[in-house]
């Protein structure tokens, strides 16, 4: 199994026959590529808890199949029976992970849908929330690739990149969202030189993105986190590219912890930042930042290295967040499907999503 | 021995009768206390080389003592002999590591003494450069205590600290520096919060920091590397302080890699960031930070989580500083022994020596 490469696997599936979503266990990687079959709510749960999925599109993109697998489990004699359960799993799943807004998004989507025909035969139901879930994966694919090409109009060859934790294809259906043009610039020879933080305490940066860039080939060399202010000071940064887990209508961005760091450090640069952010991590119902709630985690992460060894005095207290605010100051633009916002943001993205409604016509 | 309260032992210290240099191998810490008893070069550069013994004081004063125990083994018809074994250890000691100041510093001390009793008996050669060495260890104590009453002046009961790295009583012979002020406010009633990066990719903070202040009852709460601006953001730290390893005429400080990031963080808080130096790592020499080598270290110690397990992939580029520069208009103050230095530093810099030089006086 370890021998293929990372970057032919899907990162979520469906086993449609046997019911079970399909996912790349992350935190094994990058020594050991195991494949999980899941298919109870437990398991999808502690999936996405764990980590073993993680990165906002995948989590919305795993919580859309596993709401379909479990409602095909569902006994009911009617559909009033069987919504009462849909919601209490729904709820579940959206209870796994509070900060990406992905999450509650995707289960809206499959919840209104549900909802939609409730009228309908069960197995026309099922195949629609089936369909419904195909469709959010298969949006997630072509939502960064658009990123990507409005990214790499930012960029031009040959431009060092910094990105901090895992917004790759590991993070995503396909093409990653900060490594959308990342992976279009390879396709096309702009022969990028790209930092990847390591992104403490779960080094998603160091396991995840060196790993699937690495293995694509492209130009990435390793740093810890605190060493972003050196490599952007010897000139070595055009730009920063970086995911996120929910934008509130004024462009405030909440994303892995340590993305503030950066995006200070950056600005004190020069370097210009970007959130690469599909519309369904635009939280336009929030006004600004600090109403994201932030997860907390526990503290093993910080204080045993990958759960082996100790690396801190027993007892001591620790902070463990796993994400940060980015103020909307610090952004020199927010990478969409729909185009490049700019500030101010509570004008540009009310903009990006008058597109996204066009679109639809 | 892991029982035994760290604080109780002497980082850096000499066993006159048995002629060995005898340091806690700070690469253990926390999980386990070796005392480690070193007599030859190789011995004593790969302590420093290694980590084993860090900090730049500690270095200094692990060097001093380190060249009077070689110069015991030196067997020599006259001075000039001597001088050539002696001068060759001195230069090799001085290339363990290239970045702090003190190390120099301390054999151009010893040096000095060994050349000023050239005339002398060896027995009384000897016997002089054990007197420095012991002058040195005995210096730094009284350098960091004044360092914390300096520092102590600077902030006020209850106050929120953060610290990078190491510069605690593991850095030095005692006290510290960054940590001088909390040991003396802990003293004092003042009941800080300190916070302590774990400082990655060795993690002094985690095992060091964390270790020596939670030992010694000081509410220590530990942080991954880029959690700095969240807690800075959340109104938790009312002003920052770190050691450093060189700092240049004008202000330019090199400490740890990572010290650059946390000061462009504090400065976007407000937050008052400063540099604990003794004189002896102000090199007037130098008249700015670009000036200063930075040490790189082996890509190993990003990959491997503390040497057990691989958490990159394979082949993966790295770029691993040991040390960043933190520019002058970054830092709030310079806290000496021998008072605050403030911006201008090229002007307060040389204050701070005339009254050095005035209390030789």
């Amino acid at each position: 199994m370890g021998q293929k490469n990372i970057m032919e696997y899907e990162t979520v599936d469906i086993d449609v026959e046997k019911k079970e979503l399909v996912i790349i266990d992350q935190t094994k990687l990058p020594g050991t590529t195991e494949i999980l079959r899941l298919s109870t709510a437990k398991e999808i749960w502690d999936a996405i808890y764990l980590l073993q999925v993680r990165g906002a599109p995948a989590i919305g993109v795993s919580a859309a199949f596993g709401i379909y697998i479990l409602a095909t489990q569902i006994e009911a004699p009617d559909f009033d029976t069987f919504y009462v359960e849909f919601a209490k799993q729904r709820d579940y799943l959206d209870s796994s992970r509070p900060t990406a807004v992905n999450l509650s998004w995707a289960l809206k989507r499959m919840d209104a849908v549900c909802v939609a025909n409730k009228d309908k035969y069960k197995e026309e139901l099922l195949d629609s929330l089936l369909k419904e879930a195909i469709a959010i994966k298969e949006e997630d694919t072509w939502v960064c690739k658009r990123i990507g090409e409005y990214g790499l109009e930012l960029v031009k060859p040959g431009d060092g990149i910094l990105t901090h934790c895992n917004a790759g294809q590991l993070a995503t259906s396909k093409y990653g969202t900060a490594t959308a043009p990342i992976y279009l610039g390879q396709e096309r020879g702009y022969n990028f030189r790209v930092f990847a933080d390591e992104t403490r305490p779960l080094l998603q940066g160091a396991r995840l993105t060196a790993y699937e860039l690495h293995s694509s080939g492209v130009d990435v060399t390793l740093i810890c986190d605190n060493m972003s202010a050196m490599v952007m000071k010897n000139g070595w940064v055009n730009a920063v590219f970086v995911g996120c887990d929910r934008v509130t209508a004024n462009g405030d961005t909440a994303n892995k912890i340590g993305t503030s760091v950066v995006a200070t450090v950056a600005k004190r640069y020069g370097v210009p930042f970007y959130v690469c952010a599909p519309t369904s991590t635009i939280d336009m119902s929030l006004e600004s930042g600090d109403q994201i709630p932030i997860e907390e985690r526990k503290p093993e992460e910080v204080t045993e290295m990958w759960y082996k060894e100790r690396m801190a005095p027993v007892g001591v207290k620790v902070f463990n967040p796993a994400f940060d605010v980015t103020d909307n100051d610090l952004i020199a633009g927010i990478v969409t499907e729909f185009g490049v916002a700019r500030a101010p943001y509570t004008e540009s993205l009310k903009e990006i999503f008058k597109k996204k409604e066009e679109a639809k016509q």
